[in-house]
């Protein structure tokens, strides 16, 4: 196990170099700042316009087929603070403790959010969506169709504290 | 409307500017290079392993009260051909063709490659997974909890065509 892990130790050092995005599009909706943290189902209602770069209009051809996607984008809004490994999701001194990727807190090394919506409209190089949990202006990474069986489990467990974050699930 | 795309497209100029990111960690598996497009559920009973940075194993306590997890990952593996914005999906001519952001295929602006996976076992910065469609070496962006009821739709629609790339779904 210690002589793979350090096989893993020098590929990683090659596989580790940096990417570059170039975001797709941008988000458009009333939401100009962070609701508060204990405002936890604020986005289950919010519409939100996702603009494309129109020279990818056709890319979007057949998405109307989805009654829901998938939206990646970048979580661009200021957070306080450095990123800590660990600590309690979204500041709540209710819940336990726990490392960053134990959470969907935007304080992580590569801020990618990644929401399922419903998609409303498709309108040339314009996606109406319901349920987008990003701010105004946030740049969009990519787009893909919710794929029930492929993105969703049946029998998925969560600890206990999850509830306390999503009440609605 | 008009008057508004207009607006939109000034905002974007800003918005879209590069984005840089450094993978956190890279995925060890038996999937050398990518099996052919007709065999579609390849990837279900694949075993792989996550190895995260050392310095952020901290940051995945926890993650092991969650049964399954999303994974995000650079779709590294050298794909022939310009991208296209339409095309029949996974080169399939017995469905339809669509846009690129209809489907999943890493042939897409940002190759970012998005998958739910079952956790089988966090050990220090390795996570056992099983069901990653990701080639060994894949450098791994974003970690994730699943979190049904957010990730998961319960009334989704998808085309029909879908079936045939999916067949278990």
């Amino acid at each position: 196990m210690l002589l793979w892990s350090g096989q893993v130790g020098v590929e990683m050092t090659n596989e580790l170099s940096p990417i570059t995005l170039k975001p797709i599009g941008v988000v458009h909706n009333e939401v100009k700042e962070r609701p508060p943290a204990e405002v936890s189902d604020w986005f289950l209602e919010i519409i939100s316009e996702i603009v494309i770069e129109p020279r990818l209009t056709e890319a979007l051809d057949g998405l109307e087929g989805f009654s829901h996607i998938i939206v990646l984008y970048w979580m661009h809004h200021p957070v306080s603070g450095e990123i800590q490994n660990k600590r309690h999701p979204q500041g709540r001194k209710d819940v336990p403790i726990v490392g960053l990727f134990a959470t969907r807190a935007p304080h992580r090394p590569n801020r990618i959010g990644k929401t399922t919506v419903r998609l409303l409209r498709r309108q040339g190089n314009t996606l109406r969506v319901k349920g987008l949990d990003a701010l105004d202006g946030t740049p969009v990474l990519d787009i893909k169709p919710y794929i029930p069986g492929y993105d969703s489990v049946a029998d998925a467990k969560f600890p206990q504290w999850t509830i306390k974050l999503y009440p609605w699930i």
